[in-house]
């Protein structure tokens, strides 16, 4: 297999026109021993059919790039020993499976944890084509299909991919095409003032034409770029409110620009006040995103894809459904999900997202939204991923964003087997181990939902006051008796965002799932949960098994015969991630110790 | 007295060959209507004598510097406006009167908030020679006689100051030397290892013999260099340590290096473990200085000066005096203050120190130490210490360093004088504004003598809890019932290194004075203070009274006829300190509410 996965990379010969030539490349490579043939049906769009023949052939017919992914799937289940039926079909759920990437032209990542950019650097696009054939590969094997490059706080010089940079951009589309992967950039929302027309309001016609020219300049190069993609009045950003219009004002100036030539505009939706006043008790930042947004429902044009964040704060651990995403049913709507390991661990600690990814679906109709779009966690590391183990989750996030009922078990272990090949006993003890791995993580960390005891800015370790007094709108007040925010109709009233049976289960502390409880009540240390312990009982637990779990990972770590180049990388994270585990653990519990006086019902050390 | 003040600038064709010419210029131009008289009297090295003749002539005589001093005197009293007795002998109690510059080679200056160096840039040193006149000026009209320009951090390429850049640093010695200051520098202990030699151990006859010839190269250049100042095995710097050497070891090496040109090596005993883990109680960073050098008392080289901090810690508002300066009394000491306000309010708060510097000499007998040091506050800023009214305490400064019984009120008065020449009225609120600033910043901040609660690394504004899982070993523990380390006998032992009488002032909470009560003591929240207030009720007393004191002392600022050009920095300045109040005064106000759940006995408004 290893032969196979280094031949793209090195057959400098070969240059693929299509995905159907490529198919029919990796399918010779990758199972040269099994006749296949490839048969497109434009109709299929991007699915595709693998029929058995009993004579051993196997035929794959698909749309222009269903037929790659019908190769890879093919590859995939073989190599894995999987059987398959004697026909199979399939096709994606969304349209649009997103990979965002943050990276900035300077050549640096935002909230990258694997090195460096792979598309800039110096204030240059600039990349290996090589790895960008790679890079193609690895996002068409789990049928991921757009690729933004471009940090979406869209820092100087990354304007210029719209102007000076487009030859080299439209350069970068053709690598990535066969692999039927579209590019996406990033666009700063007042571009048009750097060319000399003063303003960015979208009801400015000398705005609107600038948009219009430039939307079919850049079409023009990459005919097939899926959009634009845009942060803005967020943090900082330029964006409609400045000319007092609304966001549905901005989305659908940009979405005229760009309709002639079927892009997309995808409208981040992470707007809240980020200069808030601590002592503020009437804005609860999690209400944000619906204030903004819900009352424009069915005013924003049919190619503007508004693109949600899963969670009301900014991917903590655990965080409930958005309700937004259940509440917008006359707008295209994208989750937004991110492998950057951000607020979870930086890719030292293991953190494999799936498991948390189903329990959203749980929540969320499949059909309410339309595209899913995640953060990258890829960087210029040899390994992509900064941490070997961290690729689950771009493998994971590719399956699910073609079918989110994917199962969590069976896509983790498809990728164990796939990377390490390894036995049954051990693959298994691997298996196992990633899909703990994010309880592992929530419970050596913030308790219960409540999120936020990081350290803020680096957001990595334990600073379960770094918040509390600072201006983004994340506080858990705790004191001596309580802990937590009261977000139903008594307190905050963001409960009130959701539809009524999200209101039932979550209302009432004594319904409400233990892991959410801190997210929407205000709770004394007193308080019973469901299995009778107290809450800072609970919490204590937590916190002492979250980190003998980890040192529980570590031993298996150290017993599984990675090879050697993964093996160091990640017995030198693991030893990081016990001394992470072992700070937050200790610190939480003394941080709750301190201010509540309980003492631990089991004796345990909790440091004065 | 303008026109003076710019004319030594101005006037390009005079310049002074020595402090006596010099002198006589000032005199001169500042008093033009005084006769005046100088004769030179070398055995009177930095002392002078100011006689007043019945036909009104004054007669200076002083040493080679000592005329300077005497000149700069007459004009300070004449231009204040007081009379001299008829004969007016002075001399200054401390030998080396330094500033430690942390200036660094790039040009920045660590813990500066006053612009960028004045004496590097972008790696080289590089100087306005105006300007350098000008702080020659300053420096010694206010009796400073020893200049260090570089970081006692000595960041690559400062290092070069031994080196290629020893010209150039020989042209500064040249144009400093009229006004008494001599240079002195910063040096890497390991800098023999940039040469070649694979040791910087003090033992190692390489190591001695490069230091040898460096020192021979060096004072040849500038023959009256003061001396090398080293910050060894602190905070990551290299020292004796590495080969398991003592710091007498140490020291002594270089001593006996410059003690052929007359040279001083100043040790700093900035030495403790700042990688302390939290949970660790046993060791108190208070007790390090004390830990690493009290047991070499009688064994340090007599051109050796060990330079301790004021206080145990670092810089903190309020502090006891380190015991080290009370304990070696076989040693050469010189005392450490910080005009930079890196604790104290960044030159953005108003903060002047001389009262506090008052208190250190009530418990420091003045003939404990020879020497007094402190860490500039100037910077490239025009007005020099980016706040026009943190001039003040450079001012002082060189007045305590010349007479350690300086009065607090006549020196802060006749900075006032000199600076502005308000009427009588405005100059007494000025003073007293300026006399009380310290108590109201403490006031505002972290609550009697506990320290720390500022955010870590910046060092501006609350963080109450910023220090208490790091590695600083900076902790207050606070919890529901009560806060602060014990440090006597029966907690860390600190208070042991203290005389007896020191211990039985501070060792017991009932006689400690207030303001250092939670430096010594670990106190529940009802113990009553002195005047019958609860611990918790004097807290939040003195936070609302420090807010309330800012708010008055911004309509004393606002009322005052500054000239225009310092108006505008002061407004400024004054709105962000109001601001910083704020914040601590309520931030430090909920967070002990949050622990202790004591309300304000007076109903102000405490946040949740």
């Amino acid at each position: 297999m290893k032969a196979w996965l280094s031949r793209l990379q090195n057959d400098l010969d070969f240059v693929p026109s299509s995905p159907k030539e490529l198919a029919a490349y990796e399918l010779s490579h990758a199972l040269p021993d099994i006749p296949c043939r490839i048969e497109t049906d434009p109709a299929m769009d991007e699915g595709y059919r693998i029929s058995h023949s009993p004579d051993g052939t196997y035929l794959i017919t698909g749309g222009t790039t269903g037929v790659l992914y019908g190769a890879y799937a093919l590859i995939c289940r073989v190599l894995c020993g999987e059987s398959l039926p004697d026909e199979f079909r399939s096709s994606p759920q969304y349209a649009l499976r997103m990979i965002n990437c943050w990276d900035n032209a300077d050549g640096s990542v935002e909230r990258g944890y694997s090195g460096r950019s792979l598309f800039f650097e110096g204030g240059h696009l600039q990349y290996d084509p090589f790895r960008m054939r790679e890079l193609g590969r690895l996002l068409a094997s789990v049928g991921l299909n757009v690729l933004c490059i471009n940090n979406v706080n869209v820092h100087f010089p990354a304007q210029l991919l719209l102007e000076d940079y487009l030859g080299e951009a439209a350069a970068l589309a053709d690598l990535l095409r066969p692999f039927g992967v579209r590019l996406m950039f990033s666009v700063d929302f007042s571009q048009p003032m750097r060319h000399g027309i003063p303003t960015a309001d979208p009801l400015d016609p000398a705005v609107q034409a600038w948009w219009k020219e430039t939307a079919a300049r850049v079409w023009k190069a990459i005919p097939d770029l899926a959009g634009f993609l845009v942060k803005a009045d967020s943090e900082g950003r330029p964006g409609p409110f400045t000319y007092g219009r609304n966001h549905a004002d901005g989305a659908n100036m940009l979405a005229e620009a760009v309709r002639p030539f079927g892009g997309s505009i995808i409208w981040r939706c992470f707007v809240y006040n980020c200069r808030q006043d601590w002592r503020d008790t009437k804005t609860d930042r999690p209400k944000a995103a619906w204030e903004h947004y819900a009352f424009l429902d069915g005013q924003f044009a049919d190619n503007v894809i508004l693109q949600v964040k899963h969670g009301p704060f900014d991917f903590q651990v655990r965080e409930p459904l958005s309700p937004l995403l259940l509440g917008m049913k006359k707008t295209h709507m994208a989750m937004e999900l991110q492998l950057a390991q951000e607020y979870t661990g930086h890719q030292i600690d293991i953190y494999t997202m799936i498991p948390m990814w189903r329990e959203l679906f749980e929540e969320l109709p499949e059909s309410n939204i339309m595209s899913l779009a995640a953060v990258s966690n890829l960087g210029r590391d040899e390994n992509y991923t900064g941490h070997p183990l961290a690729a689950v989750n771009l493998f994971t996030y590719g399956l699910l964003a073609w079918d989110p009922q994917t199962d969590a078990k069976e896509a983790v272990t498809r990728w164990a087997r796939l990377t390490y090949a390894f036995s049954p006993a051990d693959e298994s003890s691997l298996v196992s181990l990633l899909l703990s791995s994010r309880r592992t993580y929530e419970k050596y960390t913030a308790p219960l939902g409540i999120g936020w005891m990081i350290t803020p800015h680096d957001h990595y370790g334990p600073n379960p006051s770094g918040y509390e007094y600072d201006l983004w709108g994340t506080y858990h007040k705790a004191n001596r008796d309580a802990v937590g925010i009261d977000r139903t109709a008594a307190g905050t009233g963001y409960l009130l965002q959701y539809p009524d049976s999200l209101q039932q289960k979550y209302g009432d502390p004594v319904t409400c799932p233990d892991l959410y409880i801190l997210f929407f009540h205000r709770l004394p240390y007193t308080f019973r949960m469901k299995d009778g312990r107290t809450l800072i009982q609970r919490i204590y637990d937590d916190h002492f098994d979250g980190f003998s779990e980890t040192q529980a990972m570590a031993e298996t770590i150290r017993s599984l015969p990675f090879p050697e180049e993964d093996r160091k990388v990640i017995l030198d994270r693991m030893d990081r991630q016990l001394c992470n585990a072992k700070e937050w653990c200790d610190i939480i519990n003394t941080f709750f110790f301190r201010l509540s006086g309980f003492r631990d019902e089991h004796g345990r050390t909790i440091y004065d």
